[in-house]
């Protein structure tokens, strides 16, 4: 038994030092899974009023660590928020994804956009950091986050989410100057809302490049790794030694160069990727976040313990936070959630 | 210059010889973006009885091969064609994608499924095959093709396409050996249908495993990797030297150990792959066919050429069928195809 730290020991990990016990997060750890989430989320207007209502927000932050204690709390919001304060209109329908209007699917539309993210939008979002920060235990690290901006602009570009996020696809190979307006916005939009972030009172934030996995190689390094070097540079001339995990789903062999390219803390990694890969070609670059698929946590039982032992045995041996591949189910029982908690902690300790 | 030869070089390709000239074909050639392919499914009744219909399927099978002199005709058909002859309903309603009833989401429900393809079924394809075949050119090839077991296993157990595969994937982690008779039955059924299309006169077959890319490392090698080598293995017993290509869509990191896994005569590759990767890690070990982004094609202009010529400088120096990274999508302007090839072809000459 080690004894018990009084930072969480995924800061250890974000400076590049193993952790006296593996620290557990999950993406999506506060959401629909979970029944005092749902209750929170009736009270609420709409999903954006309960991203935008700090009250109500800090509350859902905060239940998974009461429930689990994970080591990390993340900031309860939407990527989509950026947009928003970008001169968007965000919705979020009922039983539907989200609607960005209008499109954004040329030069000029882009050029139509706020040159600024407007920060007096993103208020509600700071003050929910500092309302989670003030109720969190010392050794719970608290993570903000944003979109990237390749994945930001697809939904910007379609207006909603897509299967094959084409649109944006399309603009980029059709008008890649224009694009790149864009992508310069969501670099400096990024920036600004992280560095808020941090200010407000995150320990480190996580860049999800949710839409990664899509684009060829050169369009990965273009739109993916580039932006992500710029947004780590910028924020850390504005918050020196900024934490920043960074996490391109589906990079698959595009992942080394982008590990390599970015200076980030740490590489969160999907559930698809090779783990031998991962561990010889990732983790001996970067500590690593990750991989459980949330369909095994879904499944629970035999799978799952063999898919948890398999994450352990692949990353423990260099700084790891577990973590799974992509977010929660919001079918997933709590059960199972339990389960794989109690698993990763007695590994810990044996 | 060089002569023409008497069969096609794709051939030469899939021996492991670099060809005189680069081959070139596209998945899904034939297809909604040819206006001739139009007016012939305009005069069919629903996309199944096009595939079911001889006459027809063979002439949208000729079409691009008499407008673009692509180096190999695909078969037109649709790889639910085996979950049908295995006993599912299948039906395609108008402006809806496939629909399979009822659905195989328990052990119990395989084991209600036929032990054989129904080959009699299948009849109409394999007369499709002998009809092509006689009217088709001594120096292009003929490809057969099914679905791999993995991805038309995510169709049967879902009854349609899905954004995630989740039901699949709940299935296979939920009752692994449940889902392995599934698994089973379908390699069993691919072998039959695989050397059946080689006795009606293909020179080569496609394991087409579109959804691959979903699964986690330790599920890609039992329900890809594995049934992949079992099916080649089969086959090969049955058609001495037949000649298969596999094209694992999104495998990324594991391709490397499927390729070498896997006695496949080429490997398909995605346009997502990192192309130095799949130069040194998959090239080395099999002939690649691949992989120019279909979206590419689509915007046309600078960004066609400049991916076109990507793609050949990654892979021309040793034996490769030039290809997309996946199906040429519907929107797709025919003067934009023209453009590729010429630029394929002339990249032969110099």
């Amino acid at each position: 038994m080690t004894a018990p730290c009084v930072r969480s020991g995924l800061l250890d990990v974000l400076a590049n030092r193993i952790a006296a016990e593996t620290p557990i997060w999950l993406m999506r750890q506060a959401g629909r899974y979970l029944p005092e989430y749902r209750q929170v989320r009736a009270k609420a207007g709409s999903f954006l009023d309960l991203c935008f209502t700090p009250e109500l927000a800090a509350e859902v932050t905060l239940q998974p660590i009461r429930r689990f204690g994970f080591d990390a709390a993340i900031l309860f919001s939407d990527i989509l928020v950026v947009p928003h304060a970008l001169g968007q209109k965000l919705t979020f329908e009922p039983g539907e994804g989200p609607r960005l209007a209008p499109v954004v699917t040329s030069r000029g539309a882009v050029d139509k956009l706020a040159a600024d993210v407007d920060m007096t939008l993103l208020a509600p979002v700071l003050e929910t950091i500092a309302r989670v920060r003030t109720e969190l235990p010392a050794q719970v690290a608290l993570l903000g986050f944003c979109g990237a901006p390749w994945t930001v602009a697809t939904y910007m570009v379609a207006g909603a989410g897509t299967a094959d996020q084409a649109p944006a696809r399309f603009f980029a190979y059709h008008d890649p100057e224009g694009f790149e307006r864009l992508i310069d916005l969501l670099v400096r939009a990024s920036i600004d809302y992280l560095a808020a972030q941090f200010d407000a009172g995150v320990d480190a934030v996580q860049l999800f490049d949710t839409w990664a996995g899509v684009l060829g190689p050169q369009e990965f390094d273009r739109w993916c790794t580039k932006p992500a070097a710029r947004i780590v540079a910028g924020l850390r001339q504005r918050v020196p030694g900024a934490r920043v995990i960074g996490f391109p789903r589906g990079a698959g062999t595009s992942l080394v160069s982008y590990a390599e390219s970015v200076a980030f803390d740490a590489i969160g990694l999907d559930w698809m990727i090779n783990r031998k890969f991962a561990r010889d070609e990732i983790q001996t670059r970067r500590p690593v976040q990750g991989n459980l698929d949330p369909m095994a946590l879904l499944a629970g039982g035999a799978a799952l313990d063999r898919e948890v032992d398999a994450v352990l045995e692949a990353f423990s041996e260099k700084p790891f936070i577990f973590n799974l591949g992509h977010g929660i189910l919001p079918e997933t029982p709590v059960a199972h959630v339990e389960r794989m908690v109690a698993r990763v902690r007695r590994s810990s300790l044996s």
